[in-house]
């Protein structure tokens, strides 16, 4: 059994609400924690956005996302997100790094390290960490040339900054054989930990995750080795799946609070 | 460029054709290697595929595939598939390794192991070399707990039998932060290299692979780090798309001739 109190909900999880209305719902459902998309609070307005967050007296796990550091405006964009954390009180900003230009995966890995190093000090000045996530390997070429923990734990190694760290998600990291190595030397450095579930088959490459227990991950086992690092800050329940829209919102979260418990 | 004479063209691509229309049609289009898969073995027979392939004068750089092991009848079957690569002139048995059972990653990757032991001593009896094949990660559930070239390396390694090596499938492994490292380390354990090329985006996690040159990835700079451990042998062209089936034969085995040439 898990706290409950650690549940958050990250809100691409329910994308097909607003803000307004998926802060609303968290609220009556007594999920307290919440992790935002960027979309979502320009649609509200980022002073309105932490207003409901406040005034209905839910936490922010983390702001998602930053990073894209291949693509064109990716520095000053970064800037604005790491004030909407700030804003929002956002403890940290989800770094999904971006995808490599014509292939060239080593020259994004140097540019993605470039662009952490430059965002770093604006990010620990608005008391943002930054959150690396590495993705799963088949989002390599549209998303993240970060595809592997043992890569992203190096990158945030390199800057020995207590404001950088990296985000675990199940999904994207459990099929690595290097998994429990790579956690066993990662006290310190986790700053935030995703759960899903990895359906077998699985219908599409981006929404195609699964609810907690509905696949094959062992979460038990990945949160051990997450909460043997030391973490013990909130998991955010993050499935990306268009048939979840088609749920009634009451029962989706009481689904999502129950399975989140089983562990 | 490369050595034409290298091009293998493994016959999954052309899975819409018989075995004897493949092996014709390969050898009129001046392709003189071939890899061909077991359940089209099994519709022509064993020994006339092997006498085919002989009047032909065609060569076979591999048999695919063994495997497997977490699955019922995985001794008795890959004892098969050995005598069956032995039949047919097939220096290497590919190895798709199996995926786990109720996701347990870490009970697949010690079965797997032990399936390999069991049969390494029958297989270099044959006169053919196990080839383990990391398959790409978003297959771990349905196909193979063995997705880094690492951990198949490390697998191979235990061995430390001439009978058993990796296959490198540049499809598979091209995401890898440690694929430079993990190769600059593998002289002597490639038993065989594919081609195909990553798509953006990628339609489907099994059949949405595309033609060299179509994708992504950087094949000459793969080709490179492959050929840097030694390996000099066949070159498979492994394109499992089912788009291919409706380009004229002639047409199809010309591009993939001259794409191939390109590196």
């Amino acid at each position: 059994m898990i706290d409950p109190s650690r549940l958050s909900l990250n809100l691409i999880t329910v994308d097909h609400w607003s803000l307004p209305e998926a802060i609303e719902r968290c609220a009556a459902a007594g999920i307290g924690t919440v992790a935002p998309w960027r979309h979502k609070v320009a649609q509200t307005g980022l002073a309105e956005s932490a207003r409901l967050i406040r005034d209905a007296g839910l936490t922010v796990s983390s702001l998602c996302r930053g990073g894209f550091f291949t693509a064109a405006g990716a520095t000053d964009d970064n800037r604005r997100a790491v004030e909407e954390a700030a804003a929002l009180g956002a403890p940290v900003l989800v770094l999904v790094c971006g995808p490599p230009v014509d292939g060239d995966l080593a020259a994004a890995r140097a540019t993605i390290a470039a662009g952490i190093e430059r965002l770093l000090p604006f990010a620990a000045e608005h008391g943002v960490r930054l959150g690396i996530e590495p993705l799963h390997p088949m989002m390599v070429a549209e998303r993240s040339a970060i595809v592997t923990l043992g890569e992203a734990l190096a990158l945030a190694r390199r800057f020995d900054d207590p404001s950088v760290g990296v985000v675990v998600d199940a999904y994207h990291v459990f099929w690595d054989p290097r998994l429990s190595d790579e956690l066993a030397a990662a006290t310190g450095l986790i700053a935030g930990y995703h759960v899903s579930d990895w359906l077998v088959p699985t219908p599409d490459l981006l929404a195609g995750r699964g609810l907690m227990g509905d696949g094959i991950i062992d979460l038990p086992q990945i949160r051990a080795l997450v909460e043997a690092t030391g973490y013990d800050g909130p998991i955010e329940v993050e499935v990306i799946n268009p048939a979840l829209a088609t749920v009634p919102g009451d029962e989706l979260l009481a689904d999502i609070a129950t399975r989140f418990s089983r562990g």
